[in-house]
């Protein structure tokens, strides 16, 4: 092989990975975007064309990226996925304690749609009014279920999550109360986030966290 | 006064009364058949005219009684509000333990909006679509939130509650935890209500009762 048959096929090799990682921050422009606007106007009050604008780039891309406007919150899904998969990263570290790596978990899963309250709606609005959106979000939250039960599984193994609870159901509770918060908060006029989320946390961690010195039946 | 003249005046008396339980009964109608409808094909795909046809009354009435779609649904908030009520009234007649009034409450709470995904997906719709409604919706869970934190109180007061918190928190842990079990459930394909809100009871309990021997900290 000739250095610049070889040098040709160099090229041939990065060139769809520059392509792809092109195409990866245009999606992430038009992300941030949307969910800028979302949380300003709300989500039916903003329009695609105005997405674009917004993330400087041509008006017809944004169909290139997004089958509807709905699908633009599936991008939000994947990212407190990986949120989940960095907690359990944590956990398996274990610098921190279950209560720490969970508490900071919960801040971080609301701290993008807690930006807010018409954020908020719109992404209910999204999982509402497309099945497709609501399967492709519900099946990424089936896969945070997964993941955050080998985070519990561990706390159990460690002695700091109590082990008469399965795993998963932990897991569910831990979605239950972050979803139940955000939509409680978005409905209301006020009510600080923050404060709601800390009192969600001690309500979610004295219902799973083990006892100490004494047990619980 | 004449006897004549009496029983015109009574019927006077009875004629707004009549026409006040008809208002109501018409009312109901159109709700009951909202909210089949509703369950059956979603908030978005029922138009008005499919409900005042199924409650079989005049095709105009709709906007004698609602002002929009979405308003039917603050009637569901109200019939929320009047079981809060009730569960206040067993709580202070002392016949039930407080776990069992606040098990059997959490229950009759999701049992409307549980008849169907669809139906949980529509409440949420009308509480997001419309600012009226959600303010109408906010205002009535508030008023639950005062009534049951009365029953937290009472709770505390006969040791079955810790009080280390504050009643309204309980209150809104009980909203929180019931709304995001809906949410939830109503995102999934599969999972059965029943036994998801058994769980979340067991959770919230878990979290607000206080322990006998063992005071929790």
């Amino acid at each position: 092989m000739s250095i610049n048959h070889r040098v040709a096929e160099q090229a041939k090799q990065i060139a769809p990975g520059r392509r792809e990682r092109r195409r990866a921050e245009t999606r992430e422009k038009l992300y941030r975007a949307a969910m800028r606007l979302f949380a300003e106007h709300g989500f039916f009050e903003t329009t695609t064309e105005e997405i674009t604008e917004a993330a400087d780039v041509g008006q017809g891309t944004f169909f290139n990226y997004f089958p509807t406007k709905q699908h633009v919150l599936t991008v939000l899904s994947e990212k407190q996925f990986e949120k989940v998969m960095a907690a359990r990263e944590e956990a398996v570290a274990g610098n921190a304690s279950m209560e720490e790596v969970l508490h900071r978990l919960m801040h971080r899963i609301a701290e993008e749609p807690g930006r807010s309250r018409a954020l908020t709606r719109s992404l209910m609005t999204a999982l509402i009014s497309s099945d497709a959106v609501r399967e492709l979000v519900g099946c990424t939250m089936a896969r945070g279920r997964e993941v955050m039960s080998e985070i519990v599984t561990l706390g159990q193994k460690r002695g700091e999550i109590r082990d008469d609870r399965r795993p998963i159901e932990v897991a569910m509770a831990f979605q239950r109360s972050v979803i139940g918060t955000l939509l409680l908060w978005a409905m209301q006029v006020e009510g600080d986030l923050q404060a709601w989320l800390e009192a969600t946390f001690r309500d979610f961690w004295a219902s799973v966290h083990r006892e100490r010195d004494a047990p619980s039946t």
